[in-house]
């Protein structure tokens, strides 16, 4: 509250009582609002697991806290804190359960060392799509599942943003069939790399800055990332020739996620302010990579070519994966739990998605 | 405001003017506010094109406006008004335009009459799916097409929903070659209708009310509706046996669309809540719609027949489609412009599509 704005009246200081919280409009030339009256400003600190400013999902975030702060007419403050500023990329979990953030912006897949099944609301290899993940958090169950795990850690999280269909990563080397990856070196993280590591490949894991040299010299044979966009900032295109489509990240979704407690003490305004944000974030950041990826796809230097991994391979992966589920589901009853929910799910929308999108962009030709 | 919330001291009368806008919170437990301290409320008439809490369109959009009043604290209350209640359903467009009401939530394609540019805003046969059109009209030069053209009508247009890929309608008899449309009556409105006409089809347009009595008499052979979710509830189930895939609404895009005077009146703080509802809608619908469609496609009745129309009628649809876009090219120069917009950007994002979505749908099985 500026005190500056109420000294207009003698009668001012009687008064205070009755008025706490309001202060006079700093813009009124228009009706309504415009960071006006507003009672006790909030202001929260969130940390990501991104560089700053990172393409489409660092500036994602930096547009979603510009948003909350403009939807609620500068009563909620949210200070983006990127990668190891306040916290190291991957403590972000830990920080916020503990109440050292108020929030943060990351990839779920992450924290599967926290709970096994908390890997599947950041996605499956050869699962949903990412229309379709969010269609089974909001409207399959997922959501309730998924905030019923994180409140142990006293975490409440939303969705925040989706990158679309992954591309399936850059080989130095061709691969002919299942056989040709025996003994490849791959940075590749997650269920996807569990599925890997079973069709023969050694999964390794390698700090963002590394991956590039890691590939050009030759240490790994082959790295996934995300999309052309991203991709291509990375330089991978002078390391690799052969570049594969997706299957490993149909449709990843990333979270912004809060302190439970401090959510639960934030008013209904405000929550729902942020809620609103974060779907006006999925939404754009979804359509953003879409556009960027088209873009970046377009310009591939000739050197690249677009692969489909053999179909032996695929076969083998899908068997690998049922088998990777299992494993999982035996060693954890939270996966149990999530996986069928999400098995449900799959099962009821793919018959149907095989008859509109799928058999509609087959028609498309 | 109300006055009693301020008869708590007696001074109050002298920082009347001080405190102008101002009132106590109603709810002010948790730090922040709700419903508190707004300055001046806004209260806007919106019009539908759809019956009351009509399912999923109609529902979407009561949530919107539940939505403006959460996130403004109140500040911001929009008024919806199903069809025929303010104005008649296909008035809303004209309605608005001179300010008799302040708002509309219909469907793009009604009002092609007014300029046949528009009808590309809502979707385009064998064209750009739900999230493809999104991305188009935000990233691809769309949106500033759609604001100019409608700027003339003093409109300001934004997103209002999406239905995803529609079915292609319902058929009393199947169609197993181009020839066996000849001369067939189906109720199909819009770019779809224009196409059919030149395989041989009678389109005729007919009220809601109505098409299920005419289709089930045989008084027409066939007719489109949005998917199955809806149509079950229209009972064309019912009426024909023939259920086939789509490919003229692939994704149609709906509208909430406000005068452009009163729009430009609100603060940036309301124009930014409506906003963000709008995105926040139209990923709900979006979702909605997915959903409902699975569970109402698993539940059709056994006389219902999946059919996907045959090959040498969707290459003749293509041929008839580039047909009626050189024509209606040749009529408008509005049309021309934005034709050229979308299939700029189609060219862009079918390759990167090609490969990303579709090729995943493909591995996925």
């Amino acid at each position: 509250m500026k005190r500056r704005d109420f000294l207009t009246t003698t009668a001012l200081t009687a008064t205070a009582m009755a008025v706490s919280g309001c202060h006079r409009a700093e813009e009124k030339s228009k009706e309504g609002t415009v960071n006006v009256n507003k009672a006790k400003k909030v202001t929260l600190k969130l940390a990501t697991s991104w560089p700053a400013h990172f393409p489409i999902m660092g500036t994602g975030v930096d547009t979603f806290a510009k948003r909350c702060f403009e939807l609620s007419g500068g009563s909620l403050e949210i200070k983006v804190f990127p990668k190891n500023i306040l916290v190291p990329a991957l403590q972000v979990f830990d920080s916020c359960s503990a109440a050292q953030i108020d929030a943060f912006h990351s990839g779920v897949y992450y924290w599967k060392g926290k709970n096994p099944a908390f890997s599947i609301f950041g996605g499956m290899p050869l699962g949903l799509t990412s229309e379709e993940m969010i269609t089974w958090l909001k409207f399959g169950g997922g959501y309730e599942l998924w905030r019923e795990m994180y409140g142990k850690f006293n975490l409440y999280p939303l969705i925040g943003g989706t990158t679309g269909p992954q591309m399936g990563g850059w080989f130095k080397k061709e691969i002919h069939s299942l056989a040709d990856l025996k003994g490849l070196k791959m940075r590749i993280p997650g269920l996807g790399g569990e599925v890997m590591k079973k069709l023969g490949v050694n999964p390794v894991l390698l700090p963002a800055g590394e991956i590039y040299t890691a590939l050009e010299r030759g240490t790994i044979d082959a790295t996934e990332w995300v999309g052309p966009a991203l991709d291509r900032m990375m330089g991978f295109d002078k390391a690799a020739d052969y570049y594969y489509t997706g299957w490993h990240e149909p449709g990843s979704i990333l979270e912004i996620t809060f302190n439970k407690a401090r959510w639960e003490k934030l008013s209904n305004e405000h929550r729902a302010i942020i809620t609103a944000a974060s779907e006006e974030m999925t939404g754009n950041m979804l359509q953003e990579f879409r556009y960027k990826n088209a873009k970046a796809f377009k310009e591939l230097p000739s050197n690249v070519q677009i692969k489909t991994f053999p179909k032996d391979m695929m076969d083998a992966a899908k068997v690998a994966l049922s088998e990777v589920l299992k494993e999982e589901s035996k060693k954890s009853e939270d996966f149990k739990r999530v996986l069928k929910s999400y098995e449900a799910f799959y099962a009821l929308n793919k018959p149907y998605d095989d008859i509109s999108t799928k058999n509609f962009l087959e028609i498309r030709g």
